[in-house]
């Protein structure tokens, strides 16, 4: 899904942001230099000199140009079908067979954000990221409760739980080995908590 | 927890392993050379690199020693109290206050596990330690069905939902900053879960 935010970039800085994405899920993070992220971009390599300092500058600015899309994406108009809004947000971490692109994204995220644990700029982004995903989901399940199809619980509660979940599944994907059947039977026992937790009717 | 494993250390491998733990919980990964972990080790430094190769596979050593160590405790005798040792099990990584030496030991195996995502021996190693926890959380489920105190439901499923929540609890923990307030709403909802999945009575 990030990647649509860059199918057409519009401006030299959205450019360098796309090709830095497109290295970023080639590459991973430690093998990404600004020559390879140069070489991706199709305008001079020396572009991204002038706009960016560093690696890490760059990594950060395509992150947090990837989150404001999604923000404005997710806040853009009313939910009109909450259940649907919720599937499709767990769809996109729990669906076990994704595109190549999107498994070595994940990965790439899970890479970055365990620098946060000594690097403050990464820190704040992942924060706030959180922070974003969570108001999201909470405003989802509020919508549900509107509407009644979902019941009147605590929607931030279950928010940060689901997310939370939601973590965890993204560090598992990336860091154990494809054979292991773990993901099928979250995906059924987060069924059953949302069962008891938020759907109105027994699914 | 980790760190008790290390007190009494037999024979100079195991006090190398113990200088590595102790270097990664004061440095993290990416500061850790053999030369600091030769100045935490009493003997000659020169000892460390005639057992191990280089960094990764001391930090490798380090993590089988710590999991073995785990599995021992784990699998020794029978679980005399199931919710007892549930509750422990949970409470090790959702308690609010820990030391701060386990908090930089949760970071550290968060930047270690991310790793994972390009290095087939970290993966191999996390991959060994989902199982081992799996296994053991199955175990403990199991045990509280027979003594009728745990629903009989489906505990190696359970077991692998109530995981991968407390890998994202780990991500999160060590990735976010401490203000925000999600781990205790977190607690609250994994408590709804095992309600309506594992607790006969309601509590």
């Amino acid at each position: 899904m990030p990647g649509e935010f860059f199918e057409a970039p519009e401006g030299t800085r959205e450019e360098i942001l796309a090709a830095t994405y497109r290295t970023l899920c080639e590459h991973g993070y430690a093998d990404l230099t600004i020559s390879r992220i140069g070489s991706e971009f199709e305008k001079s390599p020396s572009l991204v000199y002038h706009h960016y300092e560093g690696k890490d500058e760059l990594v950060l600015a395509c992150l947090e140009f990837i989150l404001d899309r999604f923000e404005a994406r997710m806040t853009d108009g009313e939910i009109e079908d909450p259940q649907a809004a919720l599937e499709e947000f767990l769809a996109w971490l729990l669906d076990a067979d994704v595109e190549d692109g999107r498994e070595q994204f994940l990965s790439t995220i899970v890479e970055l954000r365990s620098r946060s644990s000594h690097d403050e700029a990464y820190r704040d982004h992942f924060t706030r990221s959180d922070r974003v995903f969570e108001a999201y989901l909470t405003e989802v399940l509020e919508a549900g409760i509107k509407k009644d199809v979902f019941r009147a619980h605590d929607p931030d509660r279950v928010a940060k739980m689901v997310l939370t979940l939601l973590t965890g599944v993204m560090m598992r994907r990336s860091t154990v080995e494809r054979g292991d059947a773990w993901l099928e039977p979250v995906r059924v026992e987060l069924d059953r908590y949302l069962a008891a937790r938020v759907y109105v009717d027994d699914r």
